[in-house]
């Protein structure tokens, strides 16, 4: 394969001859993203450092017909980012520049290749708060978490990505620039294009800067874990405090499995006996948070919990919403492939869709544990396996395969906060149905009829 | 004009003779919506009962090429309903069920003729909160607020309605029943057409059902009234004030004339002579409202306030919330016209833009009094006059157009909250440039390339 000579002394022309790489190791780097098994060199990567760069890129690769992949750090989980049809990454890790933060208008204006984490930290640093917190927040950039609609641990109470972009500005596959939204709470002048973008997977358009919504800190937070003789009893629990009024920051749990995982792996103290733990936190004024967990701790006593604990200080909070994040790490280390996946049931569904979850990995003699999220209903069961077993890689592939049909099944979905990409799109129609499959193919081509942005993904 | 008359008895057949009505009174009644000055009647007024006659007058429409604009209560104000080229209004007001209220899974479910204040109210009996509160909440109907994605005096602590969408059951042009969304939190399974379907106007497809999220009702609330000598220095209070961590329930204000307009009208006892009104207000639990009511008190007595009062009981807070919400009606008095405007700004930039506005009345030789929503920047510039004077009619248009324009120059928009329908049309080229106008235009094709629904608003 390789360039188009006279597109690669153009793309060099662009961003200048250092910001084009066609080295074999980095077309290596470049040709995975966070997800085991998909991977496809691209031609090229390229690293724009301005919006006019990515435009004339764009317009060039429009005129070449050369597929270009938009990227940020990769970490994401649903092979969006792997260039199947080759032709360039456009890696948007040189565009970093905290443009704005502004604790009177509540919001942070963005160039696409800043960390999530260091947007959260420069609105800490005000006394803000960025709401959105997925799990590869250190690694993950807004643009990519944009271009996802990433989630986190607080949707249920913060809701997600979508809720925070107010405004964008992105180039179109033919070089135009347009800014859609702007700095404000309130704009219905036209189709939701923000939204739209939200979510697209680099399909549509690059987004090159983005406006994002601030909360003023929460002043204090605190986190507690219930144990549970089963994932039903834990889930009445989380209904039974959903119910009562309370909408908490933090609802995690994590399976028997996960729990003796974790444990091994980081050693806190966790029960080993139960067959659910469940994390509950909250923040807010300090007389809020109080009282909330109080009634949480209650709450889960009377749900029947084997044993209810609030943590006492910051760091025993800390350690225990540890036990949640470290579960991705912890079961990594059981094989030398994981397969984290990302199905979301309404909430009340949850102890039903583990249940057979726990009955297909049996069936398929695989070993998944499944931690997530229980306020939002958004699971995330995990195979590991050794990936030199070609016939447990094709049993994994045939067990979620029948998870994502039953999440559809229990009126839930295929991907809550990881996206589609390629991994998700052979399932794409049957969570959509094919009318609204034909939709999202006529948006795509609204956007970028050439075919020219992420081609085989989302709109495919 | 008049409908063909196969197409007629077609209709006939799906709804019932009864529910399809050809009368000059009904076509006189459906040739308007609450905009003034924009009016053409339709052919005939069609009300389906069910999804599938939705549906099945769909395919009708679109087989004859005949205009299909879907039809709430019509309490719009951008012209949004008006069968500018004939052909059919589809009614929606007999599709007023409440089909589902959960407390545990914090959401409704349902049909688009439901009132949002009836959806309120169901809410509430359940201890539960529908955020969403545009002005005409008693009148308007879900489907409509969807449609036009609705605002309200919650804007900026609640958001607007898009946030609360979940799901959306809606019909094409072609007939085809899509369910986008759904009952979860997380859900990224596929571009939003959720969000891209709230705001579009009954441009892109006919929502037949919703799912929206509700929250805990919050058990307190207070509100409290300043006076200052400028709106300058009450907005200042109001940048302070959100500086300082706290995101209020209700931040409105009314400029000078609103003030006087408003007092003649419902004599509440409001002082006369400041240059703005600002209304605070904060729910939540008790202690909460308590302790950020008194901070707010003080912040606007340290911005300068000439005087401030935080109501002793919840029948004076209720009374200046009602000096809020008997603005446009006390406006409304002074000239048999009135044209309420819906410009917005950044916050801090609502003083110049209101000092604009005043100028421009003065100008123009208009009375243009300014209400809004203080913690967005959503303001209401409220003209009124006497439809006869053609010259002032004639003048008020380009009062206004200057008005949008300097919206746009402050980094604002044309409509925060009413939408674009026919009436701000001319204006969004300036708004969003000629590369966005033509992705709405190219999105509406791909929902509607025969563009029977709503022709001649948004996506045109």
């Amino acid at each position: 394969m390789g360039l188009d000579r006279d597109f690669a002394a153009a793309l060099a022309e662009v961003v200048g001859p250092d910001h084009v790489r066609q080295s074999p190791g980095d077309l290596a780097v470049y040709a995975r993203d966070a997800t085991p098994l998909f991977h496809h060199p691209p031609d090229a990567v390229v690293f724009p450092a301005t919006t006019d760069q990515v435009s004339r890129v764009l317009q060039l690769a429009t005129a070449y017909r050369v597929p270009v992949v938009p990227r940020g750090s990769g970490s994401n989980l649903c092979a969006a980012t792997v260039p199947l049809r080759g032709g360039i990454i456009l890696a948007l890790t040189r565009m970093t520049q905290i443009l704005e933060v502004s604790s009177e208008e509540l919001l942070a204006r963005v160039q696409p290749g800043v960390t999530t984490a260091r947007l959260a930290d420069a609105a800490a640093a005000r006394n803000l708060l960025y709401a959105p917190d997925p799990g590869s927040r250190t690694t993950a950039t807004v643009g990519g978490n944009i271009a996802t609609c990433a989630g986190g641990l607080r949707g249920l109470k913060y809701g997600v990505t979508r809720n925070y972009v107010l405004g964008l500005e992105a180039v179109l596959p033919t070089g135009e620039v347009v800014r859609t939204g702007g700095r404000l709470w309130k704009d219905v002048a036209g189709y939701d294009l923000t939204r739209l973008l939200t979510g697209s997977e680099g399909t549509l358009a690059v987004i090159t800067e983005a406006t994002v919504a601030l909360l003023p800190a929460p002043a204090e937070s605190n986190t507690g874990v219930a144990y549970f003789e089963s994932l039903a009893d834990a889930s009445r629990a989380v209904g039974a405090i959903i119910s009562s009024g309370i909408v908490p920051a933090t609802l995690e749990f994590l399976d028997r499995k996960c729990v003796a995982v974790v444990e091994e792996y980081a050693g806190l103290g966790l029960r080993l006996d139960a067959g659910a733990l469940l994390l509950f936190g909250e923040d807010g004024p300090l007389e809020v948070v109080a009282g909330n967990m109080v009634r949480m701790r209650k709450i889960c006593a009377e749900s029947g919990a084997l044993e209810v604990t609030v943590a006492a200080d910051v760091a025993r909070a800390e350690a225990l919403l540890t036990a949640r994040r470290c579960s991705l790490p912890a079961l990594s280390r059981l094989g030398s492939l994981t397969i984290l996946e990302d199905v979301t049931v309404p909430r009340p569904r949850m102890p039903e869709m583990v249940g057979r979850i726990d009955e297909i990995a049996e069936r398929f003699d695989l070993q998944i544990a499944t931690f997530g999220h229980a306020g939002d209903g958004n699971l995330h069961p995990t195979c590991v396996l050794d990936p030199d077993d070609e016939a447990a890689v094709e049993r994994a592939h045939k067990a979620f395969a029948e998870v994502f049909r039953t999440a559809i099944r229990l009126d839930g979905t295929i991907t809550g906060e990881h996206g589609v990409g390629a991994a998700k799109l052979p399932f794409l129609a049957e969570r959509l149905g094919s009318a609204q499959l034909g939709l999202l193919r006529r948006i795509k081509s609204a956007f970028d009829p050439a075919g020219v942005l992420n081609p085989g993904k989302l709109g495919s």
